[in-house]
């Protein structure tokens, strides 16, 4: 029986397996360590070493539901595979939102794992630092620490290996990003459609141009992650028009990073002693681009490509010891030998030639004996029964000297032996398992060489994988023709011909009809206070909702660094985008739709800032007419009154198109519809006003309800409409 | 080369391959066939050779869209597999049509093949008949019959075989079942799920408790064509009654039904030649049950019962050939032998004897040629070269005869042959050939014999069927504890403590709400007439869909036969459901869903009797509020004052709740909701009277949306509602 050592547990979180993993997507492992009213998470792509964590505040002034929900944001944004849960959690509220969650699997560990003393212990143990504070981790972030600490040493545990390629812990900071909660994330689509909750269809797919996996996951984590900072979307777009401008230079950066291998995952595998003779050469083939890409960003303009260039380390070292030391297509497997070059050194080329049967050696031997025993024909043989043998035949057998043993006797022949012989046959059979070792002993010199590069090489990675997400951005932006949108700090939004980024794809080209999107900037140039939300009322599937969505995107594009899909675009940066559209996904779930639809606007209402950009659709279907319409007219109201943030709500309540008279930065945009040959053609285009009224009796007497019927309702409906205006025309409210 | 010919082409409609086939559900292969206003329909089930048609009439006094769907309710009901159109149909709007349902797979026939002549002379070559007259079929039936010709004569080209199971053409004539169009049946989910298209978790999946795939095909068409003659319904619900109350004879009979096998489809493969010795041996042994069966029938009271004893014939003549002719476990194939019973025949019984090496005539041979020769030890040997021999050891040979022929000098031996010998072997070797082939030939005389027994064993087989599902649905009611349904022919509905048949049974037992649902019935017993349109308001979630639906299935499970999950129900026979549910399925299609819902309404509207049921759900959701609200109002009291159906309204639309103001005949009534510990509890309870209207803005307190938008919406509320009453609280219109 052989005896297995347990050497490395493999669970979803800590995936590192090429074939097991999507190259373009991260598998990060999380912990979640709630305590009192605060949610410390922390995560880490161990494929990569990328390592964060957040500690995320539970604010309780959205109401009970809402407050539950903001570090589910959190992990919405991650994505984890797993989820490490303190066992005691499952009494706490947090457990079970994270029940609710689908998505990562939850692994219980002890309480005493989530202790904040022994997991900050732990941390320092594996930097081999005294303090945090050199990561910009300070007692405030005591929560995330914890959660860290918990989760490096499920890490250590499971993987049993080095894990020097997690070199730092990066505080994740709230504040410098564009704040997307779960259910938002969710409907815009981002990363996986909603109802299949496929790559195929969601923005991520239509954007993702990447020619390395690295390019793709940073392309997720930018998408993931919008920015704030004026100034530093603004280094993003200026890197992304540079290469817009120049499309040679883009085309010649994207055919050598086609060439690049995962370099990230690749120098982890070398710090966790995972990497192949393979991966290292992989590895060094990927460093032998480098000279010519640095070559490319040399003397460029903007700021980014620049800090890019001075960021991009050779490590030319790095790449010659490994160049001169292992051949040019190394096998996977560092045990059988084939690994090292010839000449690299002198003792295991010997070896090698020995274990290869050293035919110099013998046809010295041959010789030598010939000359001292004046035996010709004596010839040197070797069978698997005895060896290397001395072959003498019958004439000759007078002249055989003393020394020879005599080992076999055939018909005409005699087959001798000598201790010389034997001593010579034995260095042969142990060379090939010497010069294996040998090998193997150069490769783990080599591979530590290379590894305490690893700092050096995960930065110039980080180099590839920007310049791999600006050069995919430049691309889609040339060859879909994205405008570069202009950014500004105060909350308005300005789409001229926007068009949605996905649709715009999946359509045949030209299909999709282009729209504008103003907000916050006065059209007439006059002191009126420009409209800041605005009611979208029109049909069913005549594109509202499409239409709302749009706008999310583009912010979102744009703050992440991206050209738009547009005329022209002026965007000024949003601190959060909610978008609470359609319901319909929740039936399946048998909760009440009203109840969910409030939450998520409670929550709205609640946070929203004037810097925020609301998306609404159909607030109030769940309800009663009356009680819908009252609950969307008075959050109209208090989001205009005071919240002041931009709003685009898209409604079937004909009785909102009043309120642009009482509110005088609210409008009305709606769906222009066309009648033709008696068929009703939408033609999603937003144009100012509200919507025709008489539509849906319109539309019922094209499917051919009786004509007493759709009379009638003409009746009912200039009762209802007359009943709630006043002489001047104005709403009674 | 082996020339193969094709001897039977396999098509999706004319699979009879049982390992291919779901045994429970019919497969039928249709044929449509338009002209002018018509549209003729066959369907044939290949496996059972049950062959129906009906001609359609194409009304078009619903309107342009509404008059397209008629036969597609048909071909909705029927489910076909395959479906035979016309080629040149491509151009008639009935293509169009068909091209949408998915489902069947349509195969284009030519034109010619559907020539009105021509497809009456096919059928009447095949029943070998002079008229289609004994079938119940006219010249009014020319389109059905022409579909059914060109079905026929599709099937002759694909399956080259005898069809003699297919014996009849039955006219569907559409008067005597419950119409049900193609959307009611998709939203009540019947035989499949909406969502997923799947058996578990419709109608049937819980009705379903058959023992035998026969039954389970027939409840099958039961569900799908309930009945509406009051007393067909009734000598059912007899027949089940008197199931329900003798539980020992349900339980006995099921028992010996759960032995039986499928034997329309067997008796359908004796015809057709293609049944195998297995098939028959089955076929013997469901006979064999007859007898104890017919034991069980004796005395019956009700009237379906008696009458299904009459029809039960015992085949016992059929059944004595296959038994007295095959072995017990005959082998599947009928072309290796071992299938014929020994001493069923003496030829055979003989060649098997001698294929089986003749023993005894070896030894007789032996014995002769010993006396005649003198040489004891003489022995009959075999071996694979040239066969038979005689061995003579060397010391006798000086007395073998000249007549032997020496084929074989051996040590001490010489082996001989003689022609009697020779002449024997090619007996022997020639007689399993032979034997296999007269047991082919006496198998395929027992199948010809079954197979003219076919229209008996037919008539069993449905026999057996009646008993399956009437003893399903008496399992079903004694153990879910139904209720038999009183049926009546005044159009009333009144159900107590009805209870959903699926959730019912998916749900923990005692967690559904029964509720009651009472239509068309006096209340008070006062001259006031019965309310017969109840308008059903309440919260989202709450079950107000359940509880609509559950009225249309209970009318369903009564009107084919069944007892209902209700304390007590008196169901008014309907001639037409129609339920127009939901409409967020039809989104993916990207079609307006209002323009849907219209087309669907105005069919309603145009179609409805004043014995129909009709479950509306939240009708004018897809246009905006007034709109919405003056055509569901006009819509009900158009079906009020015009069509005076049994209506069920499940709405938002609290305006409507002004309705039995002014219209006598409609009720309120609405899902109560309690709110404890903070938290809203929806007790899924039918109460009388309107909903709370407050619940709105309750739930969004609840959700935590700022107390000032509370606020504000109860006085738009309040303005809201007072607006919409004069003086005397009556809305105005």
């Amino acid at each position: 029986m052989v005896r297995r050592e347990v050497t490395r547990i493999v669970t979803p979180g800590t995936l590192t397996d090429e074939a097991l993993l999507d190259p373009r997507r991260s598998n990060f492992l999380a912990a979640v360590c709630p305590f009192k009213d605060r949610v410390g998470i922390a995560w880490l792509e161990l494929s990569t070493g990328k390592f964060q964590c957040v500690d995320v505040e539970q604010k309780d002034d959205a109401g009970a539901l809402g407050s539950r929900l903001a570090f589910l944001d959190e992990l919405a944004r991650i994505e984890p595979a797993e989820c490490l849960v303190p066992d005691h959690i499952k009494t706490h509220p947090v457990f079970t939102a994270l029940m609710e969650l689908d998505g990562p699997i939850l692994t219980e560990r002890p309480a005493w794992s989530f202790a904040a003393q022994h997991c900050k212990e732990i941390l320092l143990g594996h930097f081999g630092t005294k303090t945090l504070e050199g990561f910009d981790l300070s007692d405030e972030d005591t929560c995330g620490i914890t959660a860290a600490g918990a989760l490096l040493e499920y890490v250590q545990e499971t993987q049993k290996t080095s894990l020097g390629h997690i070199v730092r812990l990066e505080p994740y900071r709230q504040g410098t990003n564009l704040l997307i909660d779960e259910t938002t994330r969710r409907s815009l689509e981002l990363t996986r459609t909603q109802r299949e909750g496929q790559r195929d269809g969601s923005l991520v797919s239509v954007l993702d141009e990447t020619c390395t996996p690295m390019g793709a996951r940073l392309l997720m984590d930018w998408l993931s992650n919008p920015l704030t900072d004026r100034l530093a979307i603004e280094r993003r777009l200026d890197a992304v028009e540079e290469l817009v401008r120049d499309s040679r230079l883009c085309r010649e950066l994207r055919e050598l990073l086609g060439e690049a291998y995962d370099l990230q995952r690749l120098s982890a595998r070398v710090a966790t002693l995972r990497a192949s003779p393979r991966d290292l050469s992989s590895l060094a083939k990927t460093l032998a681009l480098l000279p010519r890409l640095k070559a490319k960003l040399a003397g460029r303009t903007s700021d980014l490509l620049k800090m890019l260039d001075a960021r991009l380390e050779l490590c030319a070292e790095v790449r010659a010891e490994i160049e001169s030391t292992l051949v040019d297509e190394p096998p996977l497997s560092a045990t059988e030998g084939g690994i090292v070059r010839v000449g690299r050194h002198a003792g295991l080329d010997e070896l090698r030639d020995l274990a290869q049967g050293g035919k110099k050696w013998i046809a010295e031997y041959q010789a030598k004996q010939i000359e001292r025993t004046g035996i010709s024909s004596m010839k040197v043989g070797f069978n698997k029964v005895f060896g290397y043998y001395l072959e003498v035949t019958a004439v000759h057998m007078h002249k055989v000297p003393t020394d020879y043993i005599r080992k076999q006797t055939l018909k005409n022949l005699e087959r001798f032996i000598t201790p010389e012989l034997k001593e010579y046959e034995e260095r042969v059979l142990r060379a090939e398992g010497q010069s294996q070792a040998l090998e193997q002993e150069l490769f783990q010199d080599l591979r530590n060489k290379v590894g305490s590069a690893c700092p050096q090489l995960q930065q110039t990675a980080e180099v590839l994988a920007v310049l791999d997400v600006l050069a995919s951005l430049a691309t889609l932006a040339g060859r879909q023709g994205y405008c570069r949108p202009v950014i500004v700090d105060e909350p308005c939004l300005e789409i001229r011909e926007g068009r949605h980024p996905v649709l715009d794809r999946l359509k045949p080209a030209g299909e999709f009809v282009p729209n504008d999107a103003v907000l916050g900037i006065s059209l007439d140039g006059s002191d009126k206070p420009a409209p800041i939300m605005a009611l979208i009322t029109g049909p069913n599937m005549a594109g509202k909702s499409t239409y709302i969505r749009q706008a999310a995107l583009l912010t979102i594009l744009a703050q992440m660094g991206s050209f738009l899909p547009a005329g022209s675009a002026r965007i000024g940066v949003a601190d959060r985008i909610f978008a609470r559209v359609g319901a319909s996904d929740e039936l399946g779930k048998g909760q009440s739709t009203f109840m969910v639809e409030m939450t998520e606007t409670a929550r709205i209402l609640n946070t929203a800032t004037n810097r925020s950009l609301v998306i609404l659709d159909e607030i109030g279907r769940g309800t009663s007419t009356y009680d819908g319409i009252s609950l969307a007219w008075a959050i109209t109201e208090y989001l205009h009154d005071h919240v002041g943030c931009r709003t685009l709500f898209a409604t079937h309540y004909h009785e909102l198109t009043e309120l642009p008279q009482t509110m005088p930065r609210v409008c009305n945009w709606n769906v222009a519809v066309h009648e033709e040959n008696g068929d009703v053609v939408f033609l999603h285009k937003i144009v100012p006003g509200a919507a025709d009224r008489s539509y849906g009796i319109h539309v019922a007497r094209l499917a051919g309800v009786p004509r007493e019927v759709l009379t009638r309702a003409n009746v009912i409906l200039s009762t209802l409409e007359t009943d709630h205006h006043d002489e001047v025309g104005k709403m009674k409210i």
